[in-house]
């Protein structure tokens, strides 16, 4: 019974990072074995796997999957103008069709990218985002998101959503999962974050929070509290191992020891925190070293705009080599292991590494390429050059959703026109 | 006679630098006509551009395209030590027939990636590289390496080599220029700068130099000359419009004044200077205002590692409003002209521009993909969406060397297969 994939390259992301030329087995949506000859004996099906690059699907762990809609509108701004100015005001036109187009789209562009599972944060449309998330295949963490400082929701609103949707959510599917996201400390009032959490920690799900992305979020938090983002949240009893916080670039020192100290996980976005140019740059070093644990994600493909982890994490290596003038610091292992491993971790879900008895979420690439021959000796060292054209192959619980370059689950063309449909109508609304 | 092409979506970097949906007409290798609605009658071929967005050919100013074979050799290395303990070392091994094929996979790369013509710098084998880029139906600029600091080669050896090549390269094709580049200030002889310099200008060539890197390149010049590295090469006479100036990381406000006083081109290599941690950001809005024409380049793969312009020109844009801390910088027509017009420009070469009588050089891109819609007003956002695996055909004089995807000029699956066993080899000698 059984695939097994012969002759392939396999970064595993395994507990000793092994990288392999070897084979690999698959049965009933599991990696059943891995290894440098396995016997084809008993086998259902024998796949010849030379040329290829297999590695864990990657794990985008903070996005707002939906926002695809609006890539390219409001380009220029600064973050806060651009919520205010152009986001805001659109969004308020959103209906949940419109977010299950959207969310489609996204899914779509994740999984041509090596993206099987995502972080998604979004302030409505939970049960239609989880509709596309099962049709197109993938594994996903929806976080319900809420606020109550902007008039129209109010605590008790957002907790009374916050209990519907826990029980509608979390029995729809094995590969979806809800998470509790509250938008920020500047969008929340202290006693919702609290609730907030308390729900979360009752229900067993994560606590997603945008978190020090811009200095004028510092700025308020420390007028109004006298404290900053992290030592605030930690003040409230916040910051935990359930903990997503996501952009983390303006930080002290205080709050990567607090981060650490609590196995915090945080989401660094470089993409999206250069354009929108927040400024500053997560010290992902400094917070490994303190303890936290450090995933990647995209951010919405409206401040990005794409929503490519290969480019996250190239952009990611590339940043920390800048912040601190050293070609050697975060080498390319510490993208591997933040796209994925630490990003199933910090989501507390299935894959992250190819290795007996995880879910086989795989993604397959044709090394044969101009662009990442001649392949000396570090594998991991393709992700400065791969691009999602790539890509032939992925797949998620065993099961192939883009095979020969052809997503297989979902209509892509029909998808990618209703998107654009829907994105059209509601700029003009 | 001719090819039109009806109905697509085209980033002109005309004069005017319109982005219009309408007609394109191709005729003897040339732009014959763009416009809203053009006439069928008396056309060779009409071909349906529905669904495409087309821009102009990228020009890649700064490459050393035979270096892919280094690609992923030596990670982790600030340059100086990169370039003395792996590469230089390794490149000792190469011989023509090496860089033949180093090159040819580099071309492949770039067209795939929507580059047509590029600008190289490398230390021999000028009339392999001119072969490949003939036959891969590129059009390049072949600067010539010398320098004289490094026992091997003597001021006069390097001048005796470079007259040889001007007769030999300059008559080989259109399509392929020569230019003379001396490697910098800190491997050149002010003997040897001022002769080449001379050398360029009586051959009516462009001078390509490295400068201004990094700091120990600066710490070096103020040592030795009491001057940095920009008003040590003005001190020379070697900075004028005709200049080519790769990198300008760390330059002062008086370096940015020279620099555009004399009208000199600079090129600003973003992903190289992260990897190799260089730390210094060229100031790209600032040369501008001071009036240097200022292009974009990928520097070679062993230090990208990828010849990429799509990604350089969003990664241009994401340091540029990082360096300013100002999401409005450098906004994504910059980037545009840097990679087409001021490329073409900064080469003395054709293309950058989809216009009446310019070269047929250009890119075609399948839209309708989940990466790229909905498409909103200002189609040159599309830069921070699309991949190297959206671009469907590419074009030089007219002629497709990418068609569907396929590269139609060569023979792409051997070239990958000889330069990867080239690369091995070379590694191991």
């Amino acid at each position: 019974m059984g695939l097994l994939i012969k002759n392939a390259k396999i970064i595993t992301q395994n507990q000793r990072r092994e990288t392999i030329q070897g084979d690999l087995l698959i049965d009933g949506g599991k990696i059943a074995n891995v290894g440098r000859e396995l016997p084809k004996e008993g086998v259902g099906e024998v796949v010849e796997g030379k040329g290829k690059i297999i590695f864990p699907g990657l794990v985008n762990a903070h996005t707002h999957g939906a926002m695809g809609l609006f890539r390219g509108y409001g380009e220029g701004l600064p973050l806060h103008r651009w919520l205010e100015e152009k986001i805001w005001p659109v969004e308020k036109n959103l209906n949940k069709e419109d977010i299950y187009w959207g969310t489609m789209m996204g899914a779509i562009e994740m999984i041509r990218s090596g993206t099987t599972c995502f972080n998604e944060m979004y302030m409505f449309g939970l049960r239609h985002m989880a509709k596309a998330v099962i049709e197109t295949g993938m594994r996903a963490v929806l976080g319900k998101g809420v606020y109550d400082k902007s008039g129209e929701r109010s605590t008790e609103s957002e907790m009374k959503e916050l209990e519907a949707k826990a029980g509608e959510i979390g029995e729809l599917h094995p590969r979806v999962k809800m998470s509790v996201a509250a938008h920020s400390v500047y969008t929340c009032s202290e006693e919702l974050l609290k609730q907030a959490k308390r729900f979360a920690e009752k229900e067993g799900l994560q606590f997603h929070i945008h978190a020090n992305e811009t200095r004028q979020e510092i700025f308020q938090m420390l007028e109004k509290k006298k404290m900053r983002p992290v030592e605030y949240l930690d003040s409230l009893g916040l910051v935990d191992s359930s903990s997503v916080l996501a952009h983390m670039g303006w930080v002290t020192k205080r709050e990567i020891s607090i981060a650490g100290k609590r196995g915090a996980n945080v989401v660094y976005c470089p993409v999206s925190n250069l354009k929108l140019a927040t400024g500053g740059i997560c010290p992902v070093p400094e917070f490994e070293e303190g303890g936290a644990n450090v995933a990647l994600g995209t951010d919405g493909a409206a401040s990005n705009n794409s929503l490519n982890m290969l480019e996250t994490m190239k952009c990611a290596l590339l940043m920390q080599k800048h912040r601190y003038w050293d070609a050697g610091k975060y080498p390319e292992e510490k993208a591997w292991d933040a796209a994925t491993i630490n990003g199933a971790e910090a989501l507390g879900m299935e894959g992250g590494s190819i290795a007996e008895g995880k879910a086989a979420d795989l993604v397959f690439v044709d090394a044969n390429a101009a662009n990442i021959a001649p392949l000396h000796k570090e594998l991991r060292s393709i992700i400065y050059s791969i691009n999602p054209g790539n890509i032939t192959d992925v797949m998620v619980d065993g099961r192939f959703i883009l095979k020969n370059r052809e997503i297989t689950s979902v209509d892509e063309e029909k998808i990618v026109e209703k998107a654009t449909d829907v994105a059209h109508g509601l700029v003009e609304r």
